[in-house]
Parts: C-alpha cells; sequence; structure tokens
C-alpha cells in the first residue's frame, strides 16, 4: 500500500482563497476536476485523504432562510475537515441586515450589512450565507443583492449556499450523482429537468444552477416546463452555447413527452416565473391548470432506465408519486449525500 | 493504581448500534446494567473511563419542541465522549415535516421524514429526537407518530428525547438518582408518583417511562392521582406485571396520604388525561377542584426520610411549594445532572 | 526565539474562576493588566500565547436577547482557547425563565432560574448570559434582575454578555480599540462620549459601561447628551471620582461642539432615560426634536484627528452619516474585533 501522502489528489489550486459563487465562476474543466475530487473523497471513509485543512478554522453559516440538507451537510463537512461551524439565523436570535446602500436606517432593520459582514470576517475564515430571492422584483433578484453584497464587503472566501439566482453547492451534488451514475461519462446522456406543480411559487436558484453545471458537463439536456414557465430566450441561448462549447446540446419543449423519451436522468423541480411575480391571481390558476405535471411511474416507464432526481425538500403526490419516489430509480437520497462529499471538496480546494 | 484500562466496565454489548426508545425495549437485568455504568462514568472526572467512543462521529438532535436540560445535556455528553452534535429545531430554522404515509402534501408541511431521516442518516451518525404529543387524539399520540417514523425510516440509530409516549433518557436519569439514595438497592423502596396540579394539560410520557422504569427495577411503586387523571386499568396491570416480575409491587390510590405515608421517594408529576383531550371545558374546572394537590412540606413530614424528585421544569408554588423544592429533601438537581451520566453511559453503549 | 513558555504572559490571578459582571468588579490596574493581555494575545495569530486553557470544557451561552457579534466572537474565543460553546435562546427553543422569587408560577413562564441555573452549572464550565433591561420600571432595571439571579444561583463563573445595566465585554473591546490608537497611553486622551439620535429608546448597558471603563483608565472623559437624556448626578460623581482616582476627568455638556473640539475619540451611542420609560408621548417629539444628534463629517473635522467609535449594530444616516463610518477615521471594525482578542484573555484569566 502506498503512504496516504501519495494517495491525495493534487490541490485544486483554482479554488484557494476564492469565493463559491456560481459554477459559473470555473471553467467546465475546472468543474468536472472538482467533481473528481468529491468522487474520490466519497470513495474514502470521512473523505479521509482530504486531511484536516480546516484545523482550527470556523465557518459562519449565514442563514437568512430555513435549512436541513444544506446546515446538516455543511457542519458535517466543516467538522470532518478538523474546522468549526458557527450557524447564524438572521432575524431570529441576531439583528435583521440592510442590504441597500444609502439608506436612512431608520425603520425595522438595525444592521447593515457594510458593518456585519467585515465583523463577522474578523472573527471567522470563511462565510456560507442562504438568501432566497424576495420574488417581488424581477430586477432586484437578478442582481442577488444579499450575496452580492456579502461578496462585497467580505475579506474572507464566501460560498454560496443558495441564493435568489444560484444554488451551486446543489448542482455541484446533482452533477456527482449524474456521473456516478453514468458509467460511460456526461458525453451523450440525456438528462431532462422537467417543471413541476407545486402550491406556490419557488424560487429558480436550483433549477438554474441545475441547467448551467448540466451544460457546463455538456450533457445533452431537455428542459421542460408549460410555455408560461419556461426561461427567457436569452438564457436558454447562454445555456445552449455552453453546452454546445462543452460538446452538449439543449432544447427547450412546453411538452412532457419528448422529455422522458429516453431519457437517463429525470430531474423534476418546480419554479416560478418572473412574469407572475406580485400576481397570484394570474398565476395559482395555470397552477390548478398544470396538476398533471406531476412525475409518476407511467412516465418513468418512458425512459431509458433514467433516474429520478429533485433536491429536496419535495411535496410527494404533487411533484413527484410516492410510486416513483420509493422505487428503485429514485436517487434522491444518494443526490442529498452527495452534497456532503462535494462540499468537502470545495472546503478542501478553498482552504488548500 | 491499576491501568486505565482494567477500571473500564465491559462494553454494554446489548446496546450496541441500537436505537433507544423506551427503557421497555430492554429487560430489567440490562436496564440495571445501564444504571451501574452510568454510575461508575459518574464517579470519574468527565467519565474518563468511557473513553471518546464517539471520536469523529456526529448527532443530529432534531427538536419539534423546546429542550433546555435535554438540549445542553446530550451535547456535552456528545463533545465529552469525542463527539459533535448538530442541533435542528424542526420548523424553526428547518422545513416543517410531514410523518403520514401517503398523504397529497399540498398543505403547510413542505418535506417527508421519509426522505428527512434517510438523508439526515447520510450526514450523521445517530439520530436523538424530541416528539411531544399532539394531546389531540389518544389514539394518535398511541402510535407514537413521529418517533415510530423516525424509527422506521432511519439507518443509525434513534435516541428517543421525550415523544408522545415515552421519556427514557430522563428515566435512566430517575432511576439512577432512586439508587444512589438507596443504599440497600431498589428492593422494598417505597417510590411514589403523585400527580400534580398544573395550570394546562401535560403528556404522559414522563410518568408513563417513570412508572414503567420504576416497576422495571422492582420497587414499591404508589401512584397517586385524582381519579380523572389515574391511567388506564391495562396499563396499571402491565406495570403491575413487571413490578412483580422485578420483585416490587404496584398501587394505584387516590388520596394523596397513602403515597406520602413512610415514603422513600416521592416524584411529583402533572400529567393529562386522555378523557380530555381536546375538551378544556370538562379538564379546567376539575384543575381548580385539585389545586390541593401541590406537595407541601407538611405531607413530606409523613414520608420515611423521603427525597423529593421532579423531571424539570417545574412550577413553584403549584406544583410543589418553595419550602420543599429548596428544603433539604430536595434532589431534583442531583435528578437533572444525571442526564448528563445517564446519556453518556448510553451513547457510550451504543456506540461501543 | 525564546521557547513558548517565556512568552507566555503571567495568568491574571485575580480572574481566576471569577465571574465577570462589570468592570467595576476589578480594579483599574487590574483592569489596565487584562487589556494588555488582550493586546498581546492579539499580537500571536489565534492567541497561540494563552494555549488551550479550555480544552474539554463547555461555555453555555445564554441569550434572552438577539446577538451576531457577541455570539460569534465568543464561541470562536471559546473555540481558539480548546472549548467548546453551548448557545441557547431563551423562549426560543428553550422554556421561558421566571426570576422573582415566591412567585406562585401559574402564568406564561415555566421554569425558574432557580432551578434552570443550578442544572446547567451541572453540565457546563461557564455561563455566559445576554439579558437586556425590560425598559419598563427603572428601579427594576437597575437591579439587573437576570443577571443577579443567575450570579446568586450559578456555581460556575457567570460572563456578562450584556445586562440591564452593564456590557463589560464592549468596554474591554473599547478601551482596548482607543489604547492602539493611543500611542502615549490613556493620560491626557480627550475621549467623548456622544448622544444619538434613534428611532426609539436604547438600554443604557453600553454607554454605562464605556463611561465607567473610560473613569477606570483615566482618560478625560466628555459626555454629550441633550438635557433630558443626560444620566443622573450620581451616576456623573461616581465617574467623576473614579476618573480622578485615575488621573482623567470628566465633564458633561449639553451641546455638540465641545464634545467634538480637539477630541481624540467619539464614542457614538444612542441611549434611552429612565425618565421616559413607558411613556413614549413625551420621548419621541423629543427624538424629533434632537435629529441633528448625528455624527457627520464635518463635526469630525472639529477633533484632533480623532477616531470614530460605534458598539454596532448602528443606524447609518441616523447614528452616523455614511461619510464617517465608511471614512478614514472610523475605526468601528477594529474595535468589533477586538471583542474577540478581550475575551479571550478573559476566559484564559477565568479557567487560568
Amino acid at each position: 500500500m502506498l503512504p496516504l501522502e501519495l494517495h491525495r489528489p493534487a490541490p485544486l489550486a483554482f479554488l484557494k482563497g476564492r469565493s463559491f459563487l456560481s459554477t459559473g465562476d470555473m471553467s467546465g474543466g475546472e468543474f468536472r476536476q472538482l467533481l473528481d475530487a468529491a468522487l474520490a473523497a466519497k470513495q474514502e471513509k470521512a473523505g479521509a485523504n482530504l486531511g484536516r485543512p480546516l484545523a482550527g478554522k470556523t465557518v459562519g453559516l449565514i442563514f437568512f432562510n430555513p435549512s436541513l440538507r444544506t446546515r446538516v451537510s455543511m457542519t458535517v463537512a466543516i467538522q470532518q475537515l478538523g474546522g468549526s461551524a458557527i450557524p447564524l439565523e438572521i432575524g431570529a436570535g441576531t439583528w435583521d441586515l440592510e442590504h441597500r446602500d444609502g439608506v436612512v436606517m431608520d425603520g425595522m432593520k438595525v444592521e447593515h450589512v457594510r458593518e456585519a459582514v467585515p465583523v463577522l470576517c474578523q472573527y471567522v475564515d470563511a462565510l456560507a450565507v442562504r438568501c432566497f430571492p424576495g420574488l417581488k422584483s424581477w430586477e432586484d433578484d437578478l442582481l442577488d443583492p444579499v450575496l452580492a453584497a456579502f461578496a462585497k464587503h467580505a475579506t474572507v472566501p464566501v460560498i454560496n449556499l443558495e441564493s435568489a439566482m444560484y444554488h451551486p453547492c446543489q448542482a455541484l451534488a446533482d452533477m456527482m450523482t449524474i456521473q456516478e451514475t453514468s458509467p460511460g461519462g456526461f458525453r451523450g446522456r440525456k438528462v431532462s429537468l422537467v417543471w413541476a406543480n407545486h402550491p406556490k411559487a419557488l424560487p429558480l436558484a436550483v433549477p438554474q444552477s441545475f441547467a448551467l453545471a448540466a451544460a457546463q458537463c455538456g450533457v445533452d439536456l431537455t428542459i421542460a416546463a408549460p410555455k408560461e414557465y419556461m426561461f427567457g430566450d436569452d438564457t436558454l441561448a447562454n445555456w445552449g452555447e455552453t453546452a454546445l462549447a462543452a460538446g452538449g446540446s439543449l432544447q427547450a419543449v412546453y411538452d412532457r413527452a419528448p422529455a422522458f423519451d429516453g431519457a437517463h436522468v429525470i430531474y423534476a423541480k418546480s419554479w416560478s416565473s418572473p412574469k407572475f411575480y406580485g400576481k397570484p391571481e394570474l398565476d395559482l390558476p395555470l397552477r390548478a391548470k398544470y396538476q398533471h405535471w406531476q412525475v409518476v411511474e407511467e412516465e418513468m416507464q418512458r425512459t431509458d432506465d433514467g433516474v429520478f432526481m429533485h433536491c429536496l425538500p419535495v411535496r410527494r403526490n404533487v411533484v413527484v408519486s410516492d410510486g416513483v419516489l420509493d422505487g428503485p430509480h429514485s436517487v434522491v437520497v444518494r443526490q442529498a449525500a452527495n452534497r456532503l462529499h462535494a462540499q468537502k471538496a470545495l472546503l478542501a480546494g478553498i482552504f488548500a
């Protein structure tokens, strides 16, 4: 047996000391290097090959929104690498944070990110932030204002734990799961991102991060959604170019059948449309109309022995039937488990 | 002095890798072995004889309800054995969890235990769960539905931190405290569980776990409660059989005096009656009538130099007078302290 | 290079095993020794010269009120010294605590500090407590009732993380920051505590702790506030005597100009007046009248190249203008950073 040092993969130099806001921050090649590191870490019990690069380090986990998987998987990832996590729930046990510049702070928010972020950076070695969109103004959400403010004012690396626009840690685990179930590699794999019905309007971060990451990995990506919920033409064009450059392709369809036929991966997810921001009177009747946008066993039979994926939490018998979720093709638990390994590889790179 | 290894008690093989849902899961003999291990751990500073069996391990602490003693004592127990605790408050900073099977999840609950529990088990090495009863349907509470769902879907040991029906960690600390104050052993000790007045309906988990554990240890158990709040005949019969088999006895009385006369232990606790579930108009007037069911100094003088116990938190001058609680016979702080040692012995057994 | 042991400062014997409720608990000389230890700890990466005096120890962090800096800086301080922090938010995830003696507990509060505190002391090695004033009865607040109850019933050291009357950890960081920016020492430094406008009534703990600490260090302290918000004569007289004894001085003024002219330090802070407790109809119109009590750049130009301090969180363009806070004279981030180092020196002393 070789000494441990020789098993250890070369550190991912491109991550060292950097923030991780979107997989778009790295090239497709770098992204796939990170996936390889995550898969290697998963082989070894507790990722022993990664060592303890966070020994004596602390990571602040800043939650503007609820979290289960993200909170636990990040905490365990940090601990297994030798560090400590300090969770903070903004507005519950801490002060509400203002992020707009130049504002006269005579309202409800008692602290500005311009102080809070630099101060936190005096105590911790990295900040990981969850900040969902407001779902009120698409122009505001597009700027990813809270994450951008953290990134601007931080003096330590910032890790995105799901912002208004992106959820790159989820995308890492997603592509890692597809790689594990694609022995021949990403090339030629038919991967379908399928819109799902849901009782309320959900953010776009997960589907946007997934589509971008899938394109970066060069799969053949199909996006299926009712016309009213399809992504904008510019966005689709960008992902299409990225996919082409990586040896893949992109098609957008308004029907479910072409997404399922021969697919290797079905990724179900509900998301809202910027068109309906603040207009539930337009959105809710449509959702009643699209109740059949639920993944069921009959549809899965049209796939090429495809796996079923979802980022969780998922509403059973609304987004997907019990039969699919509890059936042999569901990999949602493995997908969630991969969050831990992906984040360990990421952290080990940042703190290399 | 002997080397450390020789001081170390034999691991409790019957606990290894197992869940701990109720003391009824183990035989009376096993229970008393666990008590001995807890008492041995308490002798040594920080339970050094237990070693660090949780090194590199993580335990998720899942709270559906508030906690003070349980949260801190479990966290410290885990840390002193070398591990890390990750607390999660369900519905506050995490997603609300559904536990019913086959449901169409179009309401308030966004995640099902069927995903949440297996996913958490990918990250942590054990799950400890607090899930109080709904106090609305006795049939539902009897099934201990949340705990049962965790136990069913978990792939790591599950530890009950107080469920709808049982609070076995409390019962461990309770019996450990009685053992400490009973130099001659459990046999022949008169232990009285005495109902107490309270401004609102409380769960049955603590008194049920205490009565079961006391029966398993073979004490002479007296249960005193107003007729309306007495446990059901079947329940009493079960405990009575258990007590008999262990060399003890059980009597149920509707008056206070026979519970105090010559008692070695007074364990005060308020609990609700399934008869009054959802019927405060029947319950509250009774409570006004039973305001004298408060432990006072005059009553304690009828005991055989008996100790006063309560699981805490306790309402002063409602459940028990200041005089008793602050007096020389109160062992409530020692009883709470024993939570730490009992849980360390338990965890050391599970992770042996 | 000398062996590490020789670099290590002599332990601060006067702190060992003691509580830290106010800087008034120690002499001016002891206070300055503690500041020197904090500055020495700051020189070394992660305060390596302090060693790991908290190895295997746990500190309970009890929050009755929100916290950001305090929570993170205490947690990191404890961890860097080898220990673990357990945060508890009272009333959110734990039981509401009663602190009055002799009360019949038939209301909302389900647990008394008389049990909760001794019990916590069975699990942890120190308790750090944040308990803001009620701002309803000045007589009650003056007794600092929650902190006093913790101090009375605890069997381990209690550390004040901001009580009704004092915030001594903040005062430590404040004076450490002034010392860092005063190469010639505290003597002869003009330090001005300046009242600031604010949309609501704030506690007095920070300004009271700062004024006391500044007096103990012997600076020339100017307190500027509108007449209605000036501290009482007795309080001012006490601080004045303390300042004189330490070689400094105290003046109280109702105008801003004399506070800024030639000042070396401007410490802005809003606080309420006991006169207006429960009388917003008297307080709020005054605040409208005093809107110009906001620190702006023109005022800072009257200082002797003075630094701007605030304990944070601060309301921008209400308490202080963006220009001052973002300008070269603001030391608020350094001041917050010093919380970490000051608390490490404090904890190292207590656990020496």
